[in-house]
């Protein structure tokens, strides 16, 4: 696609007008255009950003089907009665679904609801092959998008009308293994953040308020945008019996007798591409890390008529030797474009590192790289630069990956009543933690005048849940914040349960 | 999912009762499930038919990366104007479109049509996106689902009112380019029946009165079924410039004048996977490919207590070697199935090779290999096995396409008159090739009475299409049937200008 010069500059303040700049990113990057006239709140997802959901597809699929879970694919529309049978989920979802009543040029006898979320008529089918405890656990999983009729503004990959994401569900026997299962998507959610896409995440579950419709518990993965605000990166929930319930999932256990499921739901959506957009890119335009970008480095030769042939020849020399070592290369040999203009459109487009080749690097076998999130720049020797080139990358994650943790390190603040929560998110925005009794009526006061809420609530060893498990995993499910017992409620005095945190978010 | 053993047996008949079958196959093999009630047409795709269309869309997809094609998203709604806007593609999708109507609680202003095909909401965009011929040729395809309300009966995988394909969007600056693309992603099609799913394909182009709605010319690959009908297994289409026009497609050349681009559309649905199925499978039940079988070779040992733990160990081994040289397998030591139901069990699911271990082997340091589609036995040394297998494989591949190719061959037959084609048709199915004079009138005295039509008219060099491409391929295109100018018109006796292949179809 051809752009001006002009359209390659970033006009918007990253700190001062987030939300401005991160819309401008989409578009000067070419991640994302608006949906046509009538389609406000859905999104057109153009090559680059589908390429980088592809990548974190192949990343967090490869664990998945490690881990047991198969892939399948179920109607994208549910009957309006299947979608009433689980009664949290139709009152959860009933005002953001849209509806399909008229189809072939006759109106339907029965709604078909655009599937807001499958667990309506993917659990009549697990039922139907659920028969003895030697079918569990069972495990399905699909990649597929889904319809949710919000009424707020549109953000790309935050919050569109359409968006993509898996979702996974699973039955089992008991509530343990079903609890295992909630946990082991919750882990693999933090390592797509922490492994893959370079974002620290917080982990742990959503006040009870604030679960998933017709879930026991509903886990959650937090992340820190620069703006202050925490988006909830991917859920993983434990559904209890309800769907079972619901949907009569029922197996023979050993001893022949007749059981009810345990279930659990978990996804993760093209928000995380939002996140990782919003988080590692600045004024310059996008920054991804190395890991899911679709180019990984751009060589840019640099040449005077008299030196073109050996500029030319050099540089694809170096291409072809990081092609053939399988690292993502791009050659932008284009004799209409100068240099500069060059930088400034592979800055704008997010790759990860620059090589730039010109007549002195040809003459002292060398390279100049050129990191993308701080410009840092290394003259390195020509000799063996595929491992150099995977090194520079490492180091290119490494940065990103600090940077952001950093941040949010400092982004995590005490306060021990409700001034305090309220003055220091005011002041700083991020997460403020402080003691909690578990009532929802104690969100309500910061809730109200501020539009933050508790976001996460940490694991903790005496939970009900993490001790549920009974086999000592409470610690490694993030649990540090017990000191909350002993103290009292932030907001009403009353002896505190649980560590909430209390955040804005998107 | 525990099955009774009488549910491993295939009632049916291949031969007899194709459509029950297939049907029986679909279903006792753990294929796909119908939709719920209130949903007719709909399936269920369970994961070893999700897990084959995975490797479809993989082999598929690595073939348009590497001739520039990327992948992206665009919404699953269409805005009714917007459909109207290339008058042929209304007119053609108009009964079939199912529309939503209301959401999140609200009666819509304008009607959305779920998306029976995208290029009215994708040209737009395509249409922004070009300015100048630098900017073409412009490729982009997704992996969706689309929605056509068939009122016909459900045949999981052929005909259903949901179905998975890819659908690829090209904009070109000549008529050129877009029949050389047309005919790239053809020859692609071609591919994936022959070199991935062992099933021949005859190649060329719908009669003019059967395009896809708007298109110049509808390209197809044509599978014959055992049943005698064909398949159309994936199409190509040039679309001229109808919907450049119809939605503003132009670009400066590089003498700065404006133009219109050409566009092409193509796609290939899971209909493939109906094919695939019918095609090679038997009375036993699912018989696949290795190339798409989620598991290539089963390793069934066979003990006694006292040969227990020495069968198994090499069992083991085998299994572990096979693992490592990258061969999916599988190793069946369930305890509480005998052999003989666990031959039944992997015959039915399609497991082209099985590697049966006994004592005899472990002492002979040997393996008995039987292949599924004939139950051809060979033993054969333990040493180098992966070698070995990879062998067995490729001939079980080998055998599948031979047997397919037979079929065809022998199915393809002549006749110069009315009553011969019917008689033809009407005794053996298969194809019957005839000179046609090009007049749509000339098909009606054949569909009337036999519901067969032209389903493929060959390529020819002077072919004005083919012709147009001026550089000579037209042979590539498989043109072996200008014979019949000089002949006449089988029904009207009008001289021929084209040959026609009737057939019944899917
Ligand atoms: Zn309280
Ligand atoms: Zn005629």
């Amino acid at each position: 696609m051809s752009d001006d010069d002009q359209e390659l500059g970033i006009t918007e303040s990253k700190s001062h007008n987030t939300g401005e700049w991160y819309a401008e990113v989409v578009r000067k990057a070419g991640l994302a255009d608006y949906g046509p006239e009538g389609m406000s709140g859905f999104i057109i997802t153009r090559p680059r950003a589908y390429a980088v959901w592809e990548r974190l597809q192949g990343f967090l699929d490869a664990k998945f089907k490690d881990t047991g879970v198969q892939n399948a694919y179920f109607p994208m529309f549910i009957p309006e009665s299947y979608l009433e049978r689980e009664k949290d989920i139709v009152e959860g979802f009933d005002p953001e679904v849209a509806w399909v009543t008229e189809a072939g040029t006759k109106e339907l006898e029965e709604r078909l609801a655009v599937r807001p979320t499958s667990e309506s008529i993917i659990t009549p089918y697990i039922s139907q092959w659920v028969r003895s405890h030697r079918d569990l656990p069972l495990r399905v999983n699909q990649w597929c998008s889904v319809v949710r009729w919000e009424a707020t503004e549109t953000k790309p990959f935050f919050r569109t009308k359409e968006f993509l994401w898996q979702e996974g569900h699973t039955a089992h026997a008991t509530s343990e293994d079903a609890w295992d299962e909630t946990m082991t998507r919750l882990d693999q959610y933090e390592s797509v953040y922490e492994d893959f896409l370079a974002i620290p995440v917080l982990k742990g579950q959503k006040p009870a308020h604030d679960k998933f419709p017709g879930a026991d518990t509903t886990t959650t993965v937090e992340a820190l945008m620069p703006d202050g605000k925490s988006v909830q990166g991917a859920t993983s929930h434990h559904l209890g019996r309800s769907f079972a319930e619901a949907f009569d999932i029922t197996f023979s256990d050993a001893e022949e007798d007749e059981r009810t499921a345990h279930t659990t739901s978990w996804g993760l959506s093209w928000r995380a591409l939002g996140a990782l957009i919003m988080t590692h890119s600045d004024e310059q335009g996008l920054v991804l890390p190395p890991t899911v970008a679709p180019t990984q480095v751009v060589v840019v030769p640099i040449w005077q008529e008299d030196t073109k042939d050996d500029v030319l020849a050099y540089a694809e020399g170096v291409a072809d030797d990081l092609d053939d070592a399988g690292i993502r290369v791009e050659l932008d040999d284009r004799d209409e474009r100068n240099p500069g203009f060059k930088f400034n459109e592979h800055e704008l487009n997010g790759i990860p590192l620059r090589i730039e080749i010109g007549p002195y690097e040809v003459e002292d076998d060398e390279l100049t790289l050129n990191h993308r999130p701080d410009g840092e720049e290394h003259v390195e020797a020509r000799e063996g630069v595929a491992e150099t080139v995977r090194d520079h990358l490492d180091t290119v994650y490494a940065k990103l990956y600090a940077a952001a943790e950093d941040t949010l390190d400092g982004e995590v603040r005490e306060a021990d009543d409700r001034a305090g929560i309220l003055g220091t998110l005011g002041q700083h925005g991020g997460y403020v933690k402080t003691p909690w009794c578990g009532d929802e009526a104690c969100e309500e006061p910061i809730k109200e005048p501020m539009a933050a809420e508790i976001v996460m609530v940490p694991f903790e060893d005496d939970d009900p849940l993490v001790g549920e498990r009974g086999d000592g995993e409470g610690d490694a499910a993030g649990s540090d914040d017990d000191a909350s017992h002993g103290e009292t409620c932030a907001i009403c005095g009353d002896p505190a349960e649980r560590t909430a945190y209390f955040a804005k978010s998107y």
